[in-house]
C-alpha cells in the first residue's frame, strides 16, 4: 500500500508557525522523519494560510524536494494554487484533489492531462457530501470517466471515497467498506485511497480506532491511504494485514521486520 | 461477539500440571481471571491427559463452575469425553466440537438433540483438512444441515472454518474471510466461531497478527472467537472494529470504556 504522510499541514498551529516564519529546518525535519517511517509521499497543505496558500505551499514543495528523496502530495482545494504548487515541483506529484464541482474539474483538467502526476478523485457528487456507498460508487465513476475520456491512464486516479467520523453516523466505516467494495468491483483498474484519521474525529483513543479501520480497509483493497506514519503501531497494523491478506511471500517482510527490531518492543 | 476463553488447556503445562494436582485454586484463578476481562465462556480441554481425559474434565468443570459464574465450552476429539463432561455442567454448555466424521456426527447427536447446549461444528470435509474457502462452506452447510435435520436450531450451531497458520499457506486468512462471507450468505441464521491464534503459528510478533485477523474476521461477521481475553490490545481492538461496523450505537461503549478506564494505557 502507498503510504501518504499527513503531518505538514498548517491546520496543525506549530506547522503553520514553521511554514509563515520560512523555518526550513523544522520543515525538513517533519519530511525526514515521515519519510523514514515508510511514507512514499509527504502531504503539503497549507490551505489555512488563506491568500498565502499558493505561495507557501511553492515553498514548502522547494524546501522539502531539496532534501529529502519523496514526491510530495500537493493538497489544496483550489485548482490555481495547485497549478502553481505543480511548476514548484519536480517528478510525478500526486494532486489532490479533483472532484465533479464544475470549476475544480475543468480548472485541473489542463494540467493533470499536461503533466506526469496522480491524482486523488473524489467521490462527490455534484450535489454535495454523499449519503450512501452507492452514491459514492456512482460519482468515483462518473468522475473516472471523465479523467479517463479526457485522457488520464486509469493507475493514474486515486478515488477517495471521503470517510466520515463514525461519531457522526454510526454507518459511517460500514459505508466506506462497502464503497471500496463497489469501486473495486466496477472500477478494477483505478486506485483507491483515503484518509484515513477522519473515521475518528470526535472521540477519545483516535489511534486505535484508526488502526482498527486500517485493516478493515486494507483487507477491502484500500491502495493509498493518507496517515501518520510516525504512529508505529498503525504501521505495525499495515504489515501484519498486508501479511494476513497473502501479500507478503512466505511472510518474509514480516519476518524481516521482526528481526531487525522494526516493531515496538511489545507484543 | 461472544469470547472464549482459550487458556484452560492441558497443552499448556502450567495447566497440565494444575489440573494432575487437582490445584483447584489455580484453576479458578485462571478461570476468573478470563470471566473478568470479558469472556462469554471458559473453554476447558484437557485433551493431552489422554486415558484421564474425561475425569479430569469433570473435574474442571465441577471446580470451575462451583466459583465463576459462566458456561463453559467442553473442548475434546472424543465424544464419550463430551458426553461425560456434559453431565458434570449446570446450564447451556458449548459442545466443541462436532464433524461430518461418522463416528463423531453419531457420537454426539444423541447429546445435542437432548441436552440444552450450543455446537461448534467444524467445517472439515470427510476427505481431511479443507483446501479453499468453497470446501469449508460446502463442509459446512452440509453438517449445519444433517445438525438442523436432527433438530438443532440453527442459532445453536457455530460453524468454525478452521484457521489454518498463515506461515503454512500464505492465502490461509484469505481462505477463511472468503469463508465467513460465503457461510453467511448461505446460512445466515447460523453462527460463525473461529480460533483466533492459529492464524499466526509459527511467526514472531503473533498477538499483533492475532488482533488484526480479530479486525478482518469481525468486518466479515463473525459471531464468536476462542481467544485470550486477557490480551488486552486484542480486546480493545475487538471493541473498536464492534464500533467501526457500526454495531456500538452512539459509539457508547467505546466512549464508556475509555471513560472507566478500560482501555491500556497509551493511544
Amino acid at each position: 500500500m502507498i503510504v501518504i504522510g499527513e503531518k505538514l499541514n498548517t491546520s496543525n498551529r506549530r506547522i503553520a508557525r514553521a511554514v509563515v516564519e520560512r523555518d526550513a529546518a523544522f520543515i525538513i525535519a517533519a519530511a525526514r522523519e515521515q519519510a523514514e517511517a515508510g511514507a512514499d509521499y509527504i502531504d503539503v497543505n497549507a490551505g489555512t494560510l488563506m491568500e498565502e496558500e499558493a505561495q507557501s505551499l511553492c515553498w514548502l514543495v522547494g524546501t522539502i524536494q531539496a532534501e529529502v528523496d519523496r514526491p510530495l502530495c500537493l493538497d489544496s482545494a483550489d485548482p490555481m494554487v495547485l497549478a502553481r504548487a505543480a511548476e514548484c515541483h519536480r517528478g510525478e506529484a500526486m494532486i489532490n484533489s479533483i472532484s465533479l464541482d464544475a470549476e475544480r474539474l475543468q480548472g485541473l483538467l489542463p494540467l493533470i492531462t499536461s503533466w506526469p502526476c496522480r491524482v486523488v478523485a473524489l467521490c462527490m457528487p455534484i450535489s454535495g457530501l454523499p449519503a450512501s456507498a452507492g452514491d459514492r460508487v456512482e460519482a468515483g465513476a462518473e468522475l473516472a470517466g471523465r479523467l479517463t475520456d479526457a485522457g488520464v491512464a486509469p493507475e493514474k486516479i486515486y478515488l477517495d471515497p471521503l470517510v466520515q467520523p463514525v461519531s457522526v453516523d454510526a454507518q459511517a466505516g460500514v459505508k466506506i467498506l462497502e464503497s471500496l467494495e463497489g469501486i473495486r468491483r466496477r472500477l478494477p483498474g483505478v486506485n483507491i485511497i483515503c484518509g484515513l484519521s477522519n473515521i475518528s474525529f470526535g472521540l477519545p483513543r483516535r489511534r486505535l480506532l484508526n488502526r482498527s479501520f486500517l485493516a478493515l480497509c486494507l483487507s477491502r483493497g484500500l491502495d493509498a491511504a493518507i496517515l501518520d506514519p510516525t504512529d508505529e503501531r498503525l504501521m505495525d497494523m499495515l504489515l501484519s494485514t498486508e501479511t494476513l491478506m497473502g501479500r507478503d511471500e512466505n511472510c518474509q517482510s514480516f519476518i524481516d521486520a521482526h528481526l531487525s527490531g522494526r516493531f515496538e518492543t511489545e507484543e
